[in-house]
């Protein structure tokens, strides 16, 4: 069971890097909402703004680049929480990858969907594939430290 | 000590297990929202509202669960961020296992409070003894690893 | 590798204590933002404000102190997700440790000069440096689990 944490165990080090992946698309979209701000001169407080900017709460790319990386704060950590509790359920290996997979190809495509407005079910179609690959790993994970 | 993280540590597997019924109960949340959204036809986006939709951020029943469920995101995680450090302080199990049981309750309460919009203490009591609990747990894994 | 994830291991040992660092901050900010809303009586919900608060979202003390625990929720869990996976690329102790101080302490420099109003660039500053600190980790890590 020690070698559960370890770079040795397949699962394990596939579930670091796609943690990583996720995570880094996330940073991502933090620069891409940093590069609108300073673009469109839009801050979140008076000192920021200066004499030039404006603070604003309601620009619509700014806005949307937000929801964007909140929906990721709540996704990304849910899927690497559920996702260690699941490497102790002793999972086949090739059954974990494309847990982690799917889940990772799900946040890519949402993003992709948010940011480039895609019709109605893409976006709302990769969060539910995603939040299920979570739900599937969490109750697995259940199961066995029930 | 390589067997704190082990499904034979029952500390641990308790751990793990609160984790995820906390995460779920996060995601039943999530689900709620989602139902209200689709019933109100109320949506945070254009093109998710389409022609028959709305798309509105202050409607009373989608920002309330909205709350809710960012408020689960910034307790939840820091439950189990440190819950993880404070396993290796070598706790009692009883003791370590009602610090689980009760953040977990106090966050079941704390959702059911919200939703059901109960008398004014009992939400941020709930808020409170869970906060107690992660407090309790940070302080000793901050003084085990000085 | 078993050794990795104990206390024995001085950069794991860190990792927990900065951690803690962090999130007790990031409590620390709770704790401002509950007494500044019942000072000021604005609360979020109708059943908490009562007879004598008010329910409003504009506040800019309430808001600027809801902004800074957002941007903790941003950075605080990527930093910890982010370390646990480098500490795997057996790095330098001396090199990790600088990791987890400087991300440490860009948060604390962070919070102060977002609730004292500090001139321009410093707040930003320190947020850019604490993600900075995140990525070189991410980067690592992600090379490590290729």
């Amino acid at each position: 069971m020690a070698e559960v944490l370890s770079l040795d165990n397949p699962v394990f080090k596939a579930l670091l890097f796609y943690s990583m992946v996720c995570l880094l698309k996330m940073v991502f979209v933090v620069f891409l909402l940093m590069r609108t701000r300073v673009t469109k001169r839009i801050f979140p407080n008076p000192e920021d703004a200066g004499k030039e900017g404006k603070v604003r709460y309601d620009d619509p790319d700014v806005e949307r680049l937000r929801r964007n990386h909140l929906n990721d704060l709540e996704n990304i950590p849910l899927f690497i929480f559920v996702g260690f509790a699941y490497i102790f359920t002793n999972p086949a290996t090739t059954v974990a990858l494309w847990h982690f997979r799917v889940f990772t190809i799900s946040r890519i495509v949402y993003t992709i969907a948010y940011q480039t407005q895609l019709q109605k079910p893409s976006r709302g179609m990769a969060f539910t594939v995603g939040l299920v690959c979570c739900i599937s790993m969490a109750v697995q994970a259940l199961l066995a430290t029930w």
